[in-house]
This record gives structure tokens, sequence and C-alpha cells, in this order.
């Protein structure tokens, strides 16, 4: 549902005004604040809908969601031209958006009617079985319940109103309370217009969406702490995804959260490539590291590699091109200071070298590249050195030997990304270093960089601690409807009582299960 | 590992004795108190080797499983008179324990070489997508990392050292530290003792199992509190489930904790059911209820029908089954005497009467069966009277009417399982109440009696809080594994430097693999 876009009971009910990236002015009408009667209202309603849009069947669930995409593109440029504004990225990268945006809801329409999501599982009863017969026990995944979402400043629309989390609580059979980011409310009212349309079109109750606005920290808060709330979906800062899983521990009765915080994607050059083509990785890497402002959570912010010539030409053509890279407008003023201030730090931290800044840009609405490096040992002897820094900044760790590039990684938090740069030669230390990128992060690359999330079916875009909250999961892909899901299990229930995917008359549906320990594709 | 069993650095290290349950005296020798040096050296073993164990291929942790199920049934009759001491359970319970705790780690064997767990998921690449060609992405499932599992004191087998959490973690890959229950050290020495045979038989790392004991809480904090601690698997009391999950959310890197801690188990009598044998359900309740001292965490705690006679007929016929149950020793006399507090507790409570107690005890280590009644109005003004009593005591609510049961239902917290009572004549009640249940339960049984877990695929011990601390999974069961697993992710990794079972080769070996979105059984 989208809540009446009136003042509301919060005491910061006088609105708030849509902020033009490249100004970092405001500009258009205000919106209404949402506040805690909102929250309570909105929370209501989607658990008033939850029953009965989880009874839906795949076909209808997964038209809702095409519904959704189509509705989507119908608003046609104005999005594209109020998500340009709004967030100061161009204009083809967020005509790419919008189609990776309705590109994963058609994809979780797909998984919907797959039916794997479900989990069948079926054992037989065995009257016979001594010492005691088995009863029948069949089990189904379920939805968890209304989930709040947290839109995500950098993606306006993939990680936003109708983001990935969206796409996936809704398609696990979730209804959806959105916390529009206050960085795009022109943005998500426009998608979120969109949602509430195909609601109605596909004939649900209105409480299946609901998306609330608001400058502050304290709606999110309440959202959280709703006790209608099953599940919390959240892309954004360190600090905010650790606020909400405190908050969501602290409830009478927990609930998950799926925060997608901080993580500098380490991007190892290992010796034969580097000494293949140290000038081509460069250019390379100073394209993925500027790429929208460097502000990607697989941005490649730590490089590492061994010394040597190799690195030394790819240090002198990295720096080269960060120099030469333009002021990009950044998504708010808030993130541009928070950039220059973490930049500030990586340059005075010990130890570190300011190899390059790029073009300065107008101040307090663009942020400037920047380009640094230090040894293994001023790294390993510094936490703050492996913090992230949201934006395009990066820093090169240059270690002695294969010994010491481990224990850099040995040391690195928990991340979303790792990428090898290698040649046939690097392949024996390729092999010694992959199980101990296995347990740092969530995917490992190739000879490409980590700023292109593919959304699959065998992507995880998640990792340990801190990249994400939960590293049992991803948030891109289709695995990531799993997070909305938990098992019941029915013991000799009549068939007409049965959910109808565990009947016994609906073998044979496509959907797969294991019966018996065995599985069946169909 | 066993840790070596001398007196450690902690300041409980003179050592704690072996009670017998039904003297409640200690006998027998001393066992060493395990203090904070052990939890660290057994976790950093755990991680030392844990590279190793993930390593294994299937056919070798499936025999490994299965050798410690040979060496657990190989300790003979000596674990079985350990057992009944420590415990107090009766022989044949005890001997059917053993037969499900081998079951269980025959079942993961299995598991483990279907290798259904490792969910491979394989996205070729298309390089001639447009506008952009689409990378090669390949899924598997990795374990998280060394497993803390916390040792029940009333399945003194099936949910204790070599029982269900520690078969799945290890199945899983992932090398495991037992924090024994103080309730039964000489029958947790005896299977930890098994269990390190079978790990130098398989010629595995000694790291890959620990077992350390003592009689305080500090040695469960510190476990959990240990680095290199990757989850946690605790079946207890609510108390201490919410301290683990405090201690695990507190780490400077919080840890998923799997706590199965509280569950009243609701049985509806529906009315059909309970006019056309009302009395023999009660037979069959106080039989549930009693069996092994009402010491089950599905033991059937509320009984929830409407008034009428058939209910008249069921309360007279369970009063009478009650008021002759003997006296059962109980687990420890701690646990004794919380249950009698419990029971004097409800007894107390505004509106409560006391139908039934069993035949009076010996005092300190026997429990007396308890049978309470009262209105579904008493039951829903006073929340205590929903809370468990751990051990044979069971409250009987009375509704008006069905729309008065289903305020009680909906009150209700989670729990692990729901039974109906039914016949056809019941159908369209149950239909009802069904989508009720599902919200508060792991398991929905007809006409049966929860207290009976089989270990199969399709199982769910587990449901939303408190009965479990995460309601999307299970602790019995062979879904039971996906607890300890994360999924990884490989983009345009070279064939050879892939796991193998994501190489292109390994297509046909019977692993089931989602290959751009179709399912393949093997």
């Amino acid at each position: 549902m989208t809540v009446d876009a009136r003042p509301s009971d919060s005491v910061e009910s006088s609105g708030f005004r849509s902020v033009t990236a490249a100004t970092g002015q405001p500009e258009g009408g205000a919106f209404a604040v949402h506040g805690p009667a909102d929250v309570a209202a909105a929370c209501a309603a989607a658990e008033a809908a939850f029953d009965v849009y989880r009874a839906t069947d795949r076909e209808t669930r997964a038209a809702f969601l095409e519904r959704i995409a189509d509705e989507v593109v119908a608003i046609g440029d104005d999005l594209i031209v109020a998500a340009m504004r709004e967030s100061g990225l161009p204009r083809a990268r967020l005509e790419g958006e919008r189609g990776r945006t309705v590109g994963q809801l058609r994809l979780f329409a797909n998984v919907v009617r797959a039916g794997q999501w479900l989990g069948l599982r079926i054992d037989p009863a065995l009257p016979e079985r001594q010492p005691l017969p088995r009863p029948d026990l069949r089990m189904r995944m379920i939805p968890l319940g209304p989930v709040a979402v947290f839109g995500a400043s950098n993606f306006p629309l993939a990680f936003s109103t109708a983001g990935g989390d969206t796409a996936s609580a809704l398609a696990a059979g979730c209804p959806v309370v959105v916390k529009g980011h206050p960085a795009h409310p022109e943005t998500g009212a426009l998608v979120a217009a969109a949602i509430s349309r195909a609601v109605a079109a596909s004939g649900l109750p209105a409480g299946v969406f609901a998306h609330l606005v608001g400058p502050g920290n304290d709606l999110g808060a309440a959202l959280v702490q709703d006790p209608n709330i099953a599940a919390v979906g959240f892309t954004g800062s360190r600090g905010g995804g650790l606020a909400l899983m405190k908050l969501a521990q602290a409830r009478p009765v927990p609930i998950p959260v799926y925060a997608e915080m901080s993580s500098i994607n380490p991007v190892l050059l290992l010796p034969e490539a580097l000494k293949a083509r140290g000038a081509a990785l460069a250019a390379a890497y100073v394209g993925s590291l500027t790429m929208g402002a460097g502000q990607f959570c697989t941005n490649p912010g730590l490089v590492l590699a061994i010394d040597g010539e190799g690195l030394d030409a790819f240090v002198t053509a990295a720096t080269g091109g960060v120099g030469e890279a333009d002021a990009q407008v950044m998504l708010t003023t808030g993130i541009q200071a928070a950039y220059e201030k973490g930049a500030a730090a990586l340059a005075g931290g010990a130890g570190v070298e300011t190899l390059a800044r790029g073009k300065a840009g107008n101040g307090s609405t663009q942020g400037q590249a920047a380009l640094f490096q230090t040894t293994a040992e001023a790294f390993l002897a510094d936490k703050a050195l492996g913090h992230e820094v949201f934006g395009a900044s990066s820093i090169i760790v240059r270690c002695r030997d294969e010994a010491e590039l481990r224990s850099v990684l040995a040391g690195l938090e928990g991340q979303l990304t790792a990428t090898l740069h290698m040649d046939d030669g690097d392949a024996a230390v390729a092999s010694c270093v992959l199980p101990l990128l296995e347990r740092k992060v969530g995917r490992i690359l190739a000879n490409g960089w980590p700023t292109g999330v593919e959304v699959c079916h065998a992507m995880v875009h998640g990792g340990p601690f801190p990249a994400t909250s939960d590293a049992r999961t991803t948030s891109v892909g289709s695995l990531a409807i799993d997070r909305f899901l938990r098992p019941v299990s029915y013991q000799n229930l009549a068939g007409a009582l049965l959910p109808a995917e565990l009947r016994d008359d609906a073998r044979g549906d496509g959907v797969p299960r294991l019966v018996d320990g065995v599985l069946s594709a169909n």
C-alpha cells in the first residue's frame, strides 16, 4: 500500500524535500514524513495481507512480479530523469539499472514458477517398520511474514524500492514495507506507485506493499521494532547495519536481519599476470574504481601484489589514470563529505603514501578519486587501513613475498568479493590462496573486476561479517529468496488438508521433490 | 580430539563427579574441569583441522560418520549402563536412543554421499550476450567453520556428544567442539572416546573433534566467545539459549546460534474426535505426557478444546490416568526442583484448577506428574500459564467456542509442534486453524502425539521463537546440515582451480545441479 502522503503524528512532520545531487540543493515539492503511526498502520496492513498473499498460487504470484516489472517500465523516462537528478548518476547507468531491476523481477517470477524454493520433501509412511511404524511426513517452505526493506542510496532502482530485497521477499510470499531512501524520494515515489498499481491490478490486498519515507533514523528503527515485521533487508553503511542488527536482536521476538554493509574487495595481482600486462590491468582497475564515482559495494578498494617491476609498472600506470580521472557527482553531500573524510584519514595513515588524487571537484557534491599505497607491514599494523571508504578510493598494498601476501589476506575482515588476476604460471599461487579466500568472501573472480554483479542463479552477493550480517545468504540472485522462508513439516495430515503441492496428486507438476531422500526433478 | 583429562588453569580445577540420577549422589571418579586454556586449545585445533577436514571427499566423510556409528555401537552395554545411571532413563528407552543416534549418523553419511547439500548451481558464460557478456558463474555450499555443540541432558545420546548437532555439523564439513552436559560426564566421555577413535581410524586431524566438560556456565561462555568458533548448536533451557544468543551477538564477529529452547506443544482436540473417543485420547495423552518423566522438548504441555460432554469425559479420564501415574526419576535434582517449582506456580495461577498429581515420589529425585485445567479467559490473561514446565506437567484450556480457541492459538508464542486430533467432521475447523498453526510451529501433526520425532528428510524439529532461536532451520532430520553451510560463488575460474564438483567433467556424478535455472537430478 502507499501510505497517505499527509503529515503524520511524527515530530518530524514538516515534510522534507528531494535534493538534486549535482547542486546539493532541494528542488521540487515536499514529501510527507512518515511517523510511528504510519509504520504501525503499514505493518498491520502487511500482516493482515500476509495469509492471503502467501496463499496465492505460483502463477498468480509470478504474474504479479511481472506486472510490477511492466509498471516500472511504463513509468517511462520520468523515472530515469528523476533518478538522474536525485542520484547524480548518468543516464546510461540508470537505464541499465532499470533493465536490471525489471530483469530481476522477471527472474524471480520464473523462480516462483519453477518452485524449487518450496523445498518439497516427502517421507511416506512405513506402517510395517519395526520397532515402530514411520508416520507420513511432508515438508515445504513457507514465507516468514512481512519484511522491512531499506532502500539503498547507491542503486536507486536495483537495490531500492523495487530492488532485489523487495523482489525476493515478494517472491517468497512476504508482504513488503519499504523504508525509502531519503536521497531519492521522487524516484522512490514513482516506483512505489508502480508497485501499488501492480498490487491493485493483480487483485491483491493493498497491504502487500507499503512505502514509507522520511529523513531521519527513527522511521527505520520503528519499522524494525514493529511486532508485525518478521525479517529485514538492508544495504547501506556498517554503522547502519549494526544498529539494525542490535534493534532486531533486542526485540521480544528477535528477527533475522540481512544487512549488506561493508567491503573493500581485495584484488590480487599475481606475479605472472602482473609481468605480462601490468599497464593494461592498471587501466581496467582505474575504470572499475572510478565507475559511478566508486559508489559500489564491490568497488576494488584494496590491491594486493608482490613487489617487483611488474607492480611498479602497474602502480605508475594506475597513478596516471587516477590522476586524470574527472571528479564525479556523488549521491549526496553527506556521502561526499564522508568520502573525503575517509580519504583524508587514509592519506594520514602511518606508512601510507598518496599516489594520486583525481581532478579537483566543486567541493561539496563531487568526489575526487584517490589512490594510495602502503606496505604489508604498515597495513597489518593498522586495522583502520582496511576499513571501507565508500567512493573511488583504493589502496595498493605491496607485499615482500607470497607469505606476506597470505598474512594480509588472513588478517582481512569478511568481504563480498576477492579477485585474482592470474596467468597460467600463477596457478600454484592461486591454488594456495583459494582456501583462504573462500573463508573470507562470498564470490571469487578470476581475471575480471568485482563491480559487475550478475543477477543469476549462481551469484553470491554476500560474505562473512562485516561484509554482511549473515554469510549464509545472498542479496543478489535467485538464492536470495531463501532468506525469507522457513520449513514446516506436516505429519499424517489427510490429503485434503495438505498444502496443494504436497498432495499425492501434485506429483508430476514440474516442481522438484525429495521423496525418501531421492530427488526427482519434477 | 579428546582434551587431556588433567586439571586445567580454570579456577574450577578441582574436578567434578558424575551423579547417579536415582539417588542424586555422586558416584565414581572425578572428571577434569576444563578451563579457558582448554577451550582455546580445542578451538585452535579445530580451526587448524578445518581446511583439511572440509576438503575430504564425500565418500571419506560419509565413511567417517559411519565409523563413528560403529564405534558408538562397539562401546556395548557399558554405554547403556552409564547412561541409565546418569540419566535415570530406562534401558529400553536408552537402547532405542542409541539406535536413533547411530541411525542419525548413518543417515547423514548418506546425505553427504547424495550431495544435494552442496547446492551446486552453474550459469555458463554467455559471451555473445548484449549489452554485456555474461561471465561463467558457479556456486557451491561450503562449511562455516568449527562448531560448538552443547550436549542436552534429556537425550544423553541422541542430542548430546554424538547427537544430531554433532552429526550434522560433521556432515557439513565442520570440526566440532562439544561442551558435554555435566549431568552425564561418564556417558559423554565414552561417546567422545568413540568419536576420537573414529577420527584417528579415518586418518583425520585430531582437531576435528573435541569434548570439553565442567559443571559451570563459564566453559560454555568461553566456547561461544572463542574467535575460532563459527556457529553454535544448543538444546536446553530458554534462559541458557538466550544467554548464548546474547554472547554470540556481542562478539566482534557475531555468529549464528541454533538454540532449541522452549515449547509447550499445543494439542487441539477437535469436537468430533473428542465426541467419538475422548477416553481413548485421554489414555494416549497421559502416556505421551508421562513418558520419560515428561522430559521431552515435544511434551504435550497444553491441551485446547471446546467445552462440552466430550471434553468432560476426556478430562475425567485424563485426571484418573495422571493420578495413577508413578513418580519417575528425573534427569537431575536441579531439573526436579525446577519442575516442582514450575508445577507449583501453575497450581497457584489465577483461575487454574489442579486436576491431578501423580503418585508421590521420593522428594528430591523423582517427578510427580501434574494435570491442570483453566479457562481460555484465564489463560489469555496470564502469559506465565503458557511457559514451559519441563517435565510431566500439562494444562487443559477450556474454550467456550471456536473463536475463543483461535484467540488462544493466536496468543501463543512459537512452538516446536501443534497437534490436531480430528475426525472427518472436524475438517472445516482444522482447515480454519491450519494457517494459524503454520505461523506458530515447525511441525503440525494429525491424530498422533508430538513426543516421537522421526529422524528423516521431511522432519522439522524447530519453530518460531522461543521454540528456537532460528525458525529457518531444524535440529533433527537431514535438513539440519544446512545450518552449517554458506554459499560461495566462483566467477570465470579456470577448471583446474574450481572445486571438483563444479568442474565440467563432474557432470553425471549423481549430484543434483541447477544449470541455468534448470534442475538436473544428477
